[in-house]
Protein backbone atom coordinates (compact mmCIF):
# COMPACT_ATOMS: atom_id res chain seq x y z
CA UNK A 1 0.00 0.00 0.00
CA UNK A 2 1.36 3.21 -0.54
CA UNK A 3 2.00 5.44 1.96
CA UNK A 4 -1.68 7.72 2.79
CA UNK A 5 -1.02 11.45 3.83
CA UNK A 6 -2.65 13.17 5.73
CA UNK A 7 -4.65 15.40 3.08
CA UNK A 8 -5.92 11.92 2.33
CA UNK A 9 -6.37 10.70 5.50
CA UNK A 10 -8.75 13.47 6.87
CA UNK A 11 -11.73 13.17 4.50
CA UNK A 12 -11.65 9.17 5.23
CA UNK A 13 -11.53 9.62 9.11
CA UNK A 14 -14.23 12.60 9.54
CA UNK A 15 -16.58 10.25 6.91
CA UNK A 16 -15.99 7.28 8.95
CA UNK A 17 -16.14 9.07 12.45
CA UNK A 18 -19.36 11.07 11.32
CA UNK A 19 -21.35 8.16 9.64
CA UNK A 20 -21.29 6.35 13.35
CA UNK A 21 -22.14 9.13 15.73
CA UNK A 22 -21.51 8.09 19.44
CA UNK A 23 -19.29 5.00 18.93
CA UNK A 24 -16.13 4.81 19.97
CA UNK A 25 -12.98 4.28 17.28
CA UNK A 26 -9.61 3.13 18.36
CA UNK A 27 -6.80 4.96 17.37
CA UNK A 28 -5.70 1.13 16.25
CA UNK A 29 -8.48 1.02 14.11
CA UNK A 30 -7.27 4.13 11.72
CA UNK A 31 -3.48 3.31 12.67
CA UNK A 32 -4.72 -0.21 11.22
CA UNK A 33 -6.37 1.35 8.01
CA UNK A 34 -4.01 4.17 7.34
CA UNK A 35 -0.76 2.42 8.12
CA UNK A 36 -0.15 5.59 10.10
CA UNK A 37 1.62 5.91 13.96
CA UNK A 38 -0.97 6.48 16.81
CA UNK A 39 0.93 10.24 17.70
CA UNK A 40 0.12 10.93 13.33
CA UNK A 41 -3.34 9.91 13.96
CA UNK A 42 -3.63 11.73 17.18
CA UNK A 43 -2.87 14.79 15.20
CA UNK A 44 -5.29 14.11 12.92
CA UNK A 45 -8.15 14.06 15.17
CA UNK A 46 -7.11 16.81 16.75
CA UNK A 47 -6.78 18.95 13.52
CA UNK A 48 -10.72 17.37 12.89
CA UNK A 49 -11.83 18.48 16.60
CA UNK A 50 -10.72 21.70 16.02
CA UNK A 51 -11.92 21.91 12.61
CA UNK A 52 -15.55 20.68 13.81
CA UNK A 53 -15.46 23.21 17.06
CA UNK A 54 -14.91 26.33 14.72
CA UNK A 55 -17.54 25.85 12.38
CA UNK A 56 -19.74 24.29 14.94
CA UNK A 57 -20.45 21.07 13.63
CA UNK A 58 -20.31 18.90 16.44
CA UNK A 59 -17.68 17.21 18.80
CA UNK A 60 -14.78 14.60 17.94
CA UNK A 61 -13.79 13.45 21.36
CA UNK A 62 -10.95 11.54 22.71
CA UNK A 63 -12.34 9.12 25.47
CA UNK A 64 -9.77 8.02 27.99
CA UNK A 65 -9.25 4.84 29.42
CA UNK A 66 -9.31 0.89 28.52
CA UNK A 67 -12.21 1.16 26.12
CA UNK A 68 -11.07 4.73 24.99
CA UNK A 69 -10.73 6.10 21.31
CA UNK A 70 -12.22 8.95 19.55
CA UNK A 71 -16.11 9.48 18.81
CA UNK A 72 -18.12 11.86 17.16
CA UNK A 73 -21.12 13.39 18.98
CA UNK A 74 -23.68 15.59 16.99
CA UNK A 75 -23.90 18.28 19.49
CA UNK A 76 -24.85 21.16 18.15
CA UNK A 77 -24.07 24.86 19.47
CA UNK A 78 -26.93 26.99 21.33
CA UNK A 79 -26.99 29.49 18.51
CA UNK A 80 -27.54 26.30 15.91
CA UNK A 81 -30.21 25.17 18.43
CA UNK A 82 -32.11 28.22 18.41
CA UNK A 83 -31.81 28.87 14.62
CA UNK A 84 -32.92 25.30 13.99
CA UNK A 85 -35.73 25.54 16.09
CA UNK A 86 -36.67 29.37 14.68
CA UNK A 87 -36.24 27.67 11.33
CA UNK A 88 -38.86 25.31 12.38
CA UNK A 89 -41.65 27.55 14.06
CA UNK A 90 -41.77 29.88 10.98
CA UNK A 91 -42.67 26.92 8.63
CA UNK A 92 -44.77 25.02 11.13
CA UNK A 93 -47.19 28.61 11.38
CA UNK A 94 -47.59 29.25 7.57
CA UNK A 95 -50.90 29.37 6.75
CA UNK A 96 -52.95 26.10 5.76
CA UNK A 97 -51.45 24.10 8.49
CA UNK A 98 -54.52 24.45 10.73
CA UNK A 99 -56.84 21.32 10.36
CA UNK A 100 -60.57 20.69 11.34
CA UNK A 101 -60.87 20.23 14.84
CA UNK A 102 -57.74 22.22 15.49
CA UNK A 103 -55.13 19.81 14.61
CA UNK A 104 -51.88 20.71 12.99
CA UNK A 105 -50.49 19.53 9.74
CA UNK A 106 -46.75 18.55 10.46
CA UNK A 107 -46.60 15.11 8.16
CA UNK A 108 -44.56 16.68 5.50
CA UNK A 109 -41.90 18.00 8.01
CA UNK A 110 -41.87 15.06 10.62
CA UNK A 111 -41.12 13.23 7.79
CA UNK A 112 -38.28 14.97 6.57
CA UNK A 113 -34.95 13.46 6.91
CA UNK A 114 -32.55 16.58 7.21
CA UNK A 115 -35.52 17.69 10.09
CA UNK A 116 -35.84 14.34 11.34
CA UNK A 117 -32.18 14.72 12.09
CA UNK A 118 -31.77 17.93 13.10
CA UNK A 119 -34.16 17.27 15.84
CA UNK A 120 -32.56 14.40 16.52
CA UNK A 121 -29.10 15.77 17.97
CA UNK A 122 -30.86 17.89 19.69
CA UNK A 123 -32.75 15.80 21.60
CA UNK A 124 -29.75 13.22 21.98
CA UNK A 125 -27.49 15.55 23.06
CA UNK A 126 -29.93 15.96 26.13
CA UNK A 127 -29.87 12.84 26.89
CA UNK A 128 -26.16 11.30 26.36
CA UNK A 129 -25.61 10.92 29.89
CA UNK A 130 -28.99 9.04 30.80
CA UNK A 131 -27.29 6.33 28.66
CA UNK A 132 -30.09 4.77 27.16
CA UNK A 133 -29.84 1.50 25.50
CA UNK A 134 -32.67 2.09 23.18
CA UNK A 135 -35.35 4.03 21.99
CA UNK A 136 -38.87 3.74 21.83
CA UNK A 137 -41.72 5.45 20.03
CA UNK A 138 -44.97 4.82 19.03
CA UNK A 139 -46.03 4.45 15.32
CA UNK A 140 -46.27 6.99 13.23
CA UNK A 141 -45.66 9.83 13.15
CA UNK A 142 -42.69 10.06 15.11
CA UNK A 143 -40.92 7.41 14.20
CA UNK A 144 -38.37 9.96 11.78
CA UNK A 145 -37.55 12.04 14.83
CA UNK A 146 -36.88 8.43 17.13
CA UNK A 147 -34.67 7.18 14.71
CA UNK A 148 -32.62 9.92 14.01
CA UNK A 149 -32.11 10.08 18.18
CA UNK A 150 -31.52 6.20 18.00
CA UNK A 151 -28.94 7.16 15.14
CA UNK A 152 -27.04 9.90 17.29
CA UNK A 153 -26.81 7.71 20.25
CA UNK A 154 -26.20 4.73 18.48
CA UNK A 155 -28.47 2.93 19.95
CA UNK A 156 -31.85 0.50 18.59
CA UNK A 157 -35.10 1.94 17.73
CA UNK A 158 -37.98 0.14 19.20
CA UNK A 159 -41.38 0.48 17.64
CA UNK A 160 -44.57 0.32 19.83
CA UNK A 161 -47.53 -0.30 17.38
CA UNK A 162 -51.48 0.07 17.58
CA UNK A 163 -52.01 -3.34 17.27
CA UNK A 164 -49.80 -6.70 17.72
CA UNK A 165 -49.04 -8.03 14.83
CA UNK A 166 -48.56 -11.45 13.57
CA UNK A 167 -45.69 -11.31 12.28
CA UNK A 168 -44.07 -10.04 15.52
CA UNK A 169 -44.28 -12.92 17.53
CA UNK A 170 -46.06 -13.01 21.19
CA UNK A 171 -46.93 -9.29 22.15
CA UNK A 172 -47.31 -7.02 25.40
CA UNK A 173 -50.18 -5.25 25.52
CA UNK A 174 -51.52 -2.40 27.35
CA UNK A 175 -54.51 -0.09 27.48
CA UNK A 176 -54.11 3.64 27.57
CA UNK A 177 -55.86 6.71 27.59
CA UNK A 178 -55.47 8.52 24.26
CA UNK A 179 -55.54 12.57 24.31
CA UNK A 180 -56.85 14.88 22.43
CA UNK A 181 -59.59 15.60 24.76
CA UNK A 182 -61.51 12.31 23.49
CA UNK A 183 -61.02 9.76 26.55
CA UNK A 184 -60.67 7.49 24.21
CA UNK A 185 -58.92 3.75 25.60
CA UNK A 186 -56.54 2.49 22.96
CA UNK A 187 -54.08 -0.12 22.84
CA UNK A 188 -50.68 -0.80 22.12
CA UNK A 189 -48.16 -3.62 21.80
CA UNK A 190 -44.93 -4.62 21.53
CA UNK A 191 -42.73 -7.68 20.75
CA UNK A 192 -41.96 -9.34 24.07
CA UNK A 193 -38.63 -9.96 22.85
CA UNK A 194 -37.64 -6.41 21.46
CA UNK A 195 -36.88 -5.07 25.20
CA UNK A 196 -34.54 -6.98 27.95
CA UNK A 197 -35.29 -6.43 31.69
CA UNK A 198 -33.53 -3.54 33.31
CA UNK A 199 -33.02 -1.48 30.03
CA UNK A 200 -33.09 1.83 29.91
CA UNK A 201 -35.44 3.53 27.57
CA UNK A 202 -35.28 6.98 25.94
CA UNK A 203 -39.22 7.59 24.60
CA UNK A 204 -39.38 10.22 21.85
CA UNK A 205 -42.19 11.35 20.13
CA UNK A 206 -43.07 13.90 17.40
CA UNK A 207 -46.46 15.53 19.46
CA UNK A 208 -47.79 15.88 23.13
CA UNK A 209 -51.05 16.91 23.48
CA UNK A 210 -52.58 15.47 26.89
CA UNK A 211 -50.02 12.97 27.15
CA UNK A 212 -51.76 9.90 27.07
CA UNK A 213 -49.78 8.40 24.73
CA UNK A 214 -46.27 9.17 26.18
CA UNK A 215 -47.56 7.73 29.74
CA UNK A 216 -49.07 4.56 27.46
CA UNK A 217 -45.50 4.03 26.88
CA UNK A 218 -43.96 4.48 30.21
CA UNK A 219 -46.81 1.90 31.69
CA UNK A 220 -45.30 -0.17 28.63
CA UNK A 221 -42.03 -0.39 30.19
CA UNK A 222 -43.11 -0.97 33.52
CA UNK A 223 -44.31 -4.46 32.27
CA UNK A 224 -40.87 -4.79 30.38
CA UNK A 225 -39.45 -4.12 33.70
CA UNK A 226 -37.63 -1.46 32.00
CA UNK A 227 -36.34 2.74 33.25
CA UNK A 228 -37.43 5.44 31.20
CA UNK A 229 -34.23 7.55 31.31
CA UNK A 230 -36.27 10.61 29.62
CA UNK A 231 -38.92 11.86 27.55
CA UNK A 232 -38.27 13.95 24.52
CA UNK A 233 -41.36 15.44 22.12
CA UNK A 234 -40.93 17.96 19.41
CA UNK A 235 -44.01 19.70 19.69
CA UNK A 236 -46.25 20.24 22.86
CA UNK A 237 -49.27 21.94 23.44
CA UNK A 238 -49.25 24.54 25.65
CA UNK A 239 -52.70 23.12 26.99
CA UNK A 240 -53.60 21.36 28.73
CA UNK A 241 -50.65 22.70 30.78
CA UNK A 242 -51.00 19.72 33.05
CA UNK A 243 -50.37 16.97 30.68
CA UNK A 244 -50.89 12.85 31.67
CA UNK A 245 -47.02 11.96 31.46
CA UNK A 246 -44.55 13.38 33.92
CA UNK A 247 -41.29 15.19 32.99
CA UNK A 248 -41.42 15.55 29.41
CA UNK A 249 -39.71 17.68 27.16
CA UNK A 250 -40.27 19.65 24.26
CA UNK A 251 -38.28 21.52 21.60
CA UNK A 252 -41.30 23.59 20.10
CA UNK A 253 -44.51 25.23 22.19
CA UNK A 254 -47.82 25.34 20.08
CA UNK A 255 -49.56 27.75 22.13
CA UNK A 256 -52.43 27.61 19.89
CA UNK A 257 -54.00 29.31 16.50
CA UNK A 258 -54.47 32.76 15.55
CA UNK A 259 -58.56 33.33 15.16
CA UNK A 260 -58.38 35.03 12.46
CA UNK A 261 -55.93 33.77 9.83
CA UNK A 262 -55.72 30.21 11.30
CA UNK A 263 -51.91 30.43 11.84
CA UNK A 264 -49.96 28.12 13.92
CA UNK A 265 -48.72 30.44 17.49
CA UNK A 266 -45.59 27.79 17.70
CA UNK A 267 -42.17 28.56 19.37
CA UNK A 268 -39.21 27.08 20.69
CA UNK A 269 -39.23 25.66 24.07
CA UNK A 270 -38.02 28.10 26.68
CA UNK A 271 -34.63 26.44 27.81
CA UNK A 272 -33.77 27.25 24.07
CA UNK A 273 -34.31 30.49 23.76
CA UNK B 1 -10.54 35.83 10.24
CA UNK B 2 -7.54 33.52 11.12
CA UNK B 3 -6.70 32.32 7.69
CA UNK B 4 -7.77 28.72 7.53
CA UNK B 5 -5.65 25.96 6.71
CA UNK B 6 -6.15 22.92 4.60
CA UNK B 7 -5.94 20.28 7.08
CA UNK B 8 -8.78 22.12 8.53
CA UNK B 9 -11.08 22.97 5.76
CA UNK B 10 -10.57 18.91 5.01
CA UNK B 11 -12.55 17.96 7.88
CA UNK B 12 -15.04 20.52 7.87
CA UNK B 13 -15.98 20.17 4.00
CA UNK B 14 -16.68 16.76 4.67
CA UNK B 15 -19.34 16.90 7.49
CA UNK B 16 -20.94 19.54 5.37
CA UNK B 17 -20.96 17.29 2.41
CA UNK B 18 -22.19 14.15 4.00
CA UNK B 19 -24.14 15.09 6.03
CA UNK B 20 -26.34 16.38 2.58
CA UNK B 21 -26.04 13.80 0.48
CA UNK B 22 -27.25 14.44 -3.34
CA UNK B 23 -27.13 17.57 -2.22
CA UNK B 24 -25.17 20.37 -4.52
CA UNK B 25 -23.00 22.89 -2.69
CA UNK B 26 -21.02 25.44 -5.00
CA UNK B 27 -17.93 26.47 -4.69
CA UNK B 28 -19.01 29.85 -4.12
CA UNK B 29 -20.74 28.39 -0.39
CA UNK B 30 -17.05 26.97 0.51
CA UNK B 31 -14.97 29.87 -1.02
CA UNK B 32 -16.63 32.06 1.79
CA UNK B 33 -16.84 29.80 4.29
CA UNK B 34 -13.54 29.51 4.01
CA UNK B 35 -12.32 32.56 2.44
CA UNK B 36 -10.40 30.69 0.09
CA UNK B 37 -9.87 30.72 -4.02
CA UNK B 38 -11.93 28.52 -5.85
CA UNK B 39 -8.72 27.04 -7.41
CA UNK B 40 -8.20 25.34 -3.82
CA UNK B 41 -11.35 24.60 -2.88
CA UNK B 42 -11.31 22.18 -6.31
CA UNK B 43 -7.99 20.95 -4.92
CA UNK B 44 -9.74 20.43 -1.97
CA UNK B 45 -12.71 18.37 -3.23
CA UNK B 46 -10.30 16.83 -5.46
CA UNK B 47 -8.47 15.22 -2.25
CA UNK B 48 -11.59 14.05 -0.47
CA UNK B 49 -12.92 12.59 -3.44
CA UNK B 50 -9.76 10.51 -3.71
CA UNK B 51 -9.59 9.65 -0.48
CA UNK B 52 -13.39 8.36 -0.46
CA UNK B 53 -12.61 6.54 -3.28
CA UNK B 54 -10.21 4.55 -1.67
CA UNK B 55 -11.60 4.00 1.18
CA UNK B 56 -15.28 3.22 -0.43
CA UNK B 57 -17.01 5.62 1.20
CA UNK B 58 -19.04 6.91 -1.57
CA UNK B 59 -18.36 9.49 -4.06
CA UNK B 60 -17.79 13.19 -3.82
CA UNK B 61 -18.42 14.18 -7.58
CA UNK B 62 -17.83 17.82 -9.41
CA UNK B 63 -21.15 18.43 -11.49
CA UNK B 64 -21.03 20.40 -14.59
CA UNK B 65 -22.91 23.70 -15.82
CA UNK B 66 -24.88 26.96 -14.78
CA UNK B 67 -26.48 24.97 -11.35
CA UNK B 68 -23.17 22.80 -10.53
CA UNK B 69 -20.71 22.63 -7.63
CA UNK B 70 -19.94 19.41 -5.68
CA UNK B 71 -22.36 17.05 -4.00
CA UNK B 72 -21.78 13.83 -1.95
CA UNK B 73 -23.78 10.77 -3.48
CA UNK B 74 -23.33 7.49 -0.92
CA UNK B 75 -23.07 5.09 -3.83
CA UNK B 76 -21.22 1.62 -2.37
CA UNK B 77 -18.99 -0.92 -4.59
CA UNK B 78 -20.38 -4.19 -5.74
CA UNK B 79 -18.25 -5.67 -2.72
CA UNK B 80 -19.12 -3.29 -0.26
CA UNK B 81 -22.88 -3.93 -1.41
CA UNK B 82 -21.95 -7.75 -1.13
CA UNK B 83 -20.56 -7.53 2.48
CA UNK B 84 -23.65 -5.88 3.55
CA UNK B 85 -25.91 -8.06 2.19
CA UNK B 86 -24.18 -11.05 3.17
CA UNK B 87 -24.21 -9.79 6.66
CA UNK B 88 -27.62 -9.13 6.78
CA UNK B 89 -28.37 -12.77 5.69
CA UNK B 90 -26.63 -14.13 8.19
CA UNK B 91 -28.13 -12.07 11.03
CA UNK B 92 -31.75 -12.92 9.66
CA UNK B 93 -31.56 -16.74 9.42
CA UNK B 94 -30.34 -16.57 13.01
CA UNK B 95 -32.29 -19.47 15.37
CA UNK B 96 -35.47 -18.32 16.78
CA UNK B 97 -36.69 -15.62 14.08
CA UNK B 98 -39.12 -17.79 12.76
CA UNK B 99 -42.64 -16.82 14.17
CA UNK B 100 -46.13 -18.68 13.98
CA UNK B 101 -47.87 -18.69 10.49
CA UNK B 102 -44.07 -18.80 8.89
CA UNK B 103 -43.85 -15.07 9.83
CA UNK B 104 -39.87 -14.01 9.82
CA UNK B 105 -39.09 -11.47 12.69
CA UNK B 106 -37.35 -8.86 11.43
CA UNK B 107 -38.74 -5.65 13.33
CA UNK B 108 -35.48 -5.22 15.42
CA UNK B 109 -33.16 -5.62 12.42
CA UNK B 110 -35.10 -3.03 10.23
CA UNK B 111 -35.14 -0.71 13.07
CA UNK B 112 -31.41 -0.42 13.13
CA UNK B 113 -30.23 3.12 12.32
CA UNK B 114 -27.31 1.79 10.87
CA UNK B 115 -29.39 -1.25 8.72
CA UNK B 116 -31.89 1.30 7.50
CA UNK B 117 -28.96 3.37 6.50
CA UNK B 118 -26.83 1.08 4.15
CA UNK B 119 -29.83 -0.52 2.61
CA UNK B 120 -31.23 3.42 2.08
CA UNK B 121 -27.58 3.83 0.27
CA UNK B 122 -28.00 0.67 -1.83
CA UNK B 123 -31.55 1.35 -2.77
CA UNK B 124 -30.55 5.11 -3.89
CA UNK B 125 -27.82 4.42 -5.26
CA UNK B 126 -30.34 2.11 -7.46
CA UNK B 127 -32.67 5.25 -8.46
CA UNK B 128 -30.55 8.53 -8.06
CA UNK B 129 -31.20 8.19 -12.23
CA UNK B 130 -34.79 7.97 -12.19
CA UNK B 131 -34.63 11.24 -10.17
CA UNK B 132 -37.55 10.76 -8.05
CA UNK B 133 -39.51 14.18 -6.15
CA UNK B 134 -40.23 11.82 -3.27
CA UNK B 135 -40.19 8.52 -1.61
CA UNK B 136 -43.31 6.59 -0.80
CA UNK B 137 -43.79 3.84 1.99
CA UNK B 138 -46.25 2.56 3.73
CA UNK B 139 -46.80 2.53 7.54
CA UNK B 140 -44.96 0.64 10.18
CA UNK B 141 -42.52 -1.44 9.18
CA UNK B 142 -41.00 -0.07 6.26
CA UNK B 143 -40.54 3.62 7.34
CA UNK B 144 -37.07 3.71 8.69
CA UNK B 145 -35.45 1.88 5.53
CA UNK B 146 -37.77 4.38 3.80
CA UNK B 147 -36.41 7.59 5.13
CA UNK B 148 -32.83 6.48 5.45
CA UNK B 149 -33.52 6.24 0.81
CA UNK B 150 -34.90 9.70 1.24
CA UNK B 151 -31.84 10.43 3.02
CA UNK B 152 -29.86 9.64 0.36
CA UNK B 153 -31.77 11.04 -2.36
CA UNK B 154 -32.02 14.49 -1.29
CA UNK B 155 -36.06 14.27 -1.10
CA UNK B 156 -38.93 14.00 1.05
CA UNK B 157 -40.72 11.21 2.60
CA UNK B 158 -44.19 10.18 2.24
CA UNK B 159 -45.75 7.80 4.83
CA UNK B 160 -49.29 6.53 3.58
CA UNK B 161 -51.69 5.26 6.54
CA UNK B 162 -53.61 2.53 7.24
CA UNK B 163 -56.61 5.05 8.11
CA UNK B 164 -56.90 8.29 7.33
CA UNK B 165 -56.32 10.40 10.26
CA UNK B 166 -57.83 13.73 11.65
CA UNK B 167 -54.67 15.60 12.08
CA UNK B 168 -54.03 14.92 8.10
CA UNK B 169 -56.69 16.65 6.60
CA UNK B 170 -58.75 15.79 3.65
CA UNK B 171 -57.15 12.47 1.94
CA UNK B 172 -57.58 9.94 -0.61
CA UNK B 173 -58.36 6.70 0.34
CA UNK B 174 -58.07 3.29 -1.41
CA UNK B 175 -59.01 -0.40 -1.04
CA UNK B 176 -56.24 -2.57 -2.03
CA UNK B 177 -55.87 -6.80 -1.75
CA UNK B 178 -53.62 -7.43 1.38
CA UNK B 179 -51.37 -10.43 0.92
CA UNK B 180 -49.98 -13.04 2.67
CA UNK B 181 -52.08 -15.66 1.55
CA UNK B 182 -55.49 -14.68 3.51
CA UNK B 183 -56.37 -12.04 0.69
CA UNK B 184 -58.41 -9.24 2.80
CA UNK B 185 -59.35 -6.40 1.57
CA UNK B 186 -57.56 -3.20 3.23
CA UNK B 187 -57.54 0.83 3.27
CA UNK B 188 -54.75 2.65 3.28
CA UNK B 189 -55.11 6.21 3.34
CA UNK B 190 -52.57 9.36 2.41
CA UNK B 191 -53.23 13.47 2.99
CA UNK B 192 -54.21 14.86 -0.12
CA UNK B 193 -51.68 17.79 0.33
CA UNK B 194 -48.88 15.22 0.21
CA UNK B 195 -48.27 14.93 -3.23
CA UNK B 196 -48.32 16.79 -6.46
CA UNK B 197 -49.77 16.19 -9.82
CA UNK B 198 -46.76 14.68 -12.47
CA UNK B 199 -44.67 13.72 -9.15
CA UNK B 200 -42.49 10.94 -9.86
CA UNK B 201 -42.10 8.65 -6.77
CA UNK B 202 -40.08 5.98 -5.93
CA UNK B 203 -42.10 3.34 -4.31
CA UNK B 204 -39.90 1.07 -0.80
CA UNK B 205 -40.98 -1.33 1.76
CA UNK B 206 -39.48 -3.74 4.32
CA UNK B 207 -40.98 -6.65 2.75
CA UNK B 208 -43.03 -7.93 -0.04
CA UNK B 209 -45.15 -11.57 -0.18
CA UNK B 210 -47.85 -10.89 -2.62
CA UNK B 211 -47.37 -7.67 -3.18
CA UNK B 212 -50.61 -6.40 -2.57
CA UNK B 213 -49.91 -3.82 -0.74
CA UNK B 214 -46.83 -2.10 -2.84
CA UNK B 215 -49.47 -2.54 -5.80
CA UNK B 216 -51.36 -0.64 -3.46
CA UNK B 217 -49.25 2.04 -3.24
CA UNK B 218 -49.15 1.79 -6.88
CA UNK B 219 -52.51 2.30 -7.13
CA UNK B 220 -52.68 5.29 -4.50
CA UNK B 221 -50.15 6.81 -6.67
CA UNK B 222 -52.56 6.91 -9.69
CA UNK B 223 -55.08 9.14 -7.69
CA UNK B 224 -52.51 10.83 -7.54
CA UNK B 225 -52.05 11.54 -11.21
CA UNK B 226 -47.85 10.90 -10.14
CA UNK B 227 -45.75 8.44 -11.65
CA UNK B 228 -43.86 5.85 -10.02
CA UNK B 229 -40.05 5.80 -10.73
CA UNK B 230 -39.15 2.63 -9.02
CA UNK B 231 -40.13 -0.13 -6.64
CA UNK B 232 -37.89 -1.11 -4.03
CA UNK B 233 -38.01 -3.70 -0.90
CA UNK B 234 -35.85 -4.72 1.38
CA UNK B 235 -37.11 -8.55 1.58
CA UNK B 236 -39.09 -10.14 -0.84
CA UNK B 237 -40.45 -13.89 -0.31
CA UNK B 238 -39.38 -16.55 -3.43
CA UNK B 239 -42.79 -17.37 -3.21
CA UNK B 240 -45.28 -16.80 -4.68
CA UNK B 241 -42.95 -15.86 -8.04
CA UNK B 242 -45.50 -13.76 -8.90
CA UNK B 243 -46.20 -10.99 -7.76
CA UNK B 244 -49.41 -8.67 -7.44
CA UNK B 245 -47.11 -5.95 -8.20
CA UNK B 246 -44.43 -5.54 -11.40
CA UNK B 247 -40.92 -4.41 -11.23
CA UNK B 248 -40.14 -4.90 -7.81
CA UNK B 249 -36.55 -5.23 -7.22
CA UNK B 250 -35.40 -6.70 -3.57
CA UNK B 251 -32.45 -6.64 -2.01
CA UNK B 252 -32.52 -9.82 -0.05
CA UNK B 253 -34.23 -13.15 -1.02
CA UNK B 254 -36.66 -14.99 1.39
CA UNK B 255 -36.29 -18.71 0.23
CA UNK B 256 -38.23 -20.16 3.18
CA UNK B 257 -37.39 -21.62 6.45
CA UNK B 258 -35.65 -25.34 7.38
CA UNK B 259 -37.85 -27.88 8.67
CA UNK B 260 -35.85 -29.06 11.56
CA UNK B 261 -34.17 -26.03 13.03
CA UNK B 262 -36.90 -23.55 11.74
CA UNK B 263 -33.96 -20.86 10.56
CA UNK B 264 -34.80 -18.28 7.50
CA UNK B 265 -33.18 -19.90 4.50
CA UNK B 266 -32.39 -15.95 2.97
CA UNK B 267 -29.92 -14.94 0.45
CA UNK B 268 -28.47 -11.82 -1.22
CA UNK B 269 -30.94 -11.09 -4.23
CA UNK B 270 -28.94 -11.93 -7.24
CA UNK B 271 -27.98 -9.07 -9.16
CA UNK B 272 -25.60 -7.80 -6.05
CA UNK B 273 -23.64 -11.38 -5.66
Amino acid sequence: MDKIKRNERLGAMTKILTDTPNRIHTLSEFCALFGAAKSTISEDIDLISASFERFDLGRVETVAGASGGVRYRAIPSGAKIKRVLTDLSDRLSEPGRMLPGGFLYTSDIVSESATAQAMGEILAAKYYDRKPHFVLTMETKGIPVALMTARMLDVPLVIARRDSRAYEGSAVKINYIAGGGSERIETMALARRAVGTGQRALIIDDFMKGGGTLQGMVDLMKEFLAEVVGVGVMIATAKPERKRVEGAKALLILEGFEQDTGRAIIRPAEEYM
